[in-house]
């Protein structure tokens, strides 16, 4: 069994970039989020889709960090690599690679929680066991798949 | 009688300014939007509130422009003046000025329709009349004002 | 002669899209620039190298608008038509169509100078006649393309 | 001695927001650069005038991260207090607490460098030494402040 991993190509934007010339840094928490959601629409959940099967109110993160070894500019591409490097109770953490060419440039973390609408009044989410089906559409069953 | 005009002064950050240094231009429709809230704070209907009160989903907008007239860079003040210019049915305009000091910087202007949810299917929103109370609200009296 | 049309598709991202669960129109302007820079791109003239080889310092907005006719939720993709519509002297224009599906949801228009960096200290920049081999590119001669 | 504090109050913005209808985390990593840069500001030192003045690049991120412990909305206000939490040679970590009323909201941590422009050729950026008077800016005597 290996964990499912997805690569996504990005174009980086002139409105991506700051006055320095290189990528403003929140952008790259912008791709990672994004490159979140194309990990779990590869997974078979399409973030809408799996709010609305699973009745959830969505899956905020509650931390992030991310390091920054290379600049990139406009204009360049760049391929990040996603896959979540482990599974709690209620809790997920995602991993993001970004290269450029064959550089790594920048290293992403997010935890996440699987989260519903809470009914106490005192928040607004609360976090929920994560399905078991959920967590198996990211592991790869390398003797059917392999 | 004269219109209600909010003023709002921004500061120009550093993430807002792009490779060539000056604010990246969707960043002034970003800026116009908060003013368009302010104005309406101003006028006594904070956003989520107003959505609230009226039952609308909101003040989408269906036509915008602007004129770049003169650039800003980060660490620099402007001043927007922002109001409603003109109130149809269902419809009304907001006019934004961006000043740079005494100079006029960039001109901005928005049409936007005041909606409630749509219940026939086809279309997200429905434009509804806004009520006239809401108008006199950016109307000042100047007799009792002035 | 017809002139050189750009194709873009556009996914619509969660992170692009406001409290209303639809696209926050500031970014549709993103969207358009990022196409501009698409079509100059496709014209053999990617904007990095364009800068350098011109010895221009941009080619900075002087006036935009849109008309946002249908909205768009994340998770959704979309198609953007680009071409530029008009050529002047040091100026031009740039149309921009995007589609969802079949229809038509928002129009976009431009309007940017070519400009080089001003020497008289009054002002950052200062438009310059556009070289007519620029030019050239965004034509199709349909005898030879057809 | 004791370190610089700065506070700034931040408007949560529609347009910060996401479909779920609280701020879009990556929004967190824009204000907390602004507050930096506010921070900086405080002790003297405007970006513009501080790149000018010490012939340096900037001060580009190499690693940051935050926890996000209660979400905020738009029409809210919140309150940031940050400060640098430690100076090395040619790099520092700035800290960022983001109040929201008297609740601990969201917590940040930026590690910058100091740097100027390469000469190698390989990379664009070279860390420098910190000159000590830009540290002294930050510290408080307390002898004399109190």
């Amino acid at each position: 069994m290996t964990v499912l991993t997805n690569r996504r190509e990005i174009q980086i934007e002139f409105g991506d970039c700051d006055p320095g010339g290189i990528v403003y840094f929140p952008r790259y928490f912008e791709y990672f989020d994004a490159c979140t959601n194309a990990l779990f629409e590869r997974a078979g959940l399409p973030k809408r889709d799996m709010i609305a099967r699973y009745g959830i109110a969505g899956i905020p993160m509650v931390e992030c960090r991310a390091r920054f070894i290379v600049s990139s500019q406009y204009g360049e591409k760049v391929m990040v690599e996603s896959c979540v490097s482990e599974w709690g109770r209620s809790s997920f953490s995602v991993q993001h690679k970004l290269f450029r060419g064959d550089v790594l440039a920048v290293e992403g973390f997010e935890k996440r929680v699987w989260v519903g609408h809470a009914t106490d009044g005192r928040s607004r989410f609360k976090g929920r066991a994560i399905p078991q089906e959920v967590k198996d559409r990211f592991a790869i069953n390398s003797a059917t798949h392999a």
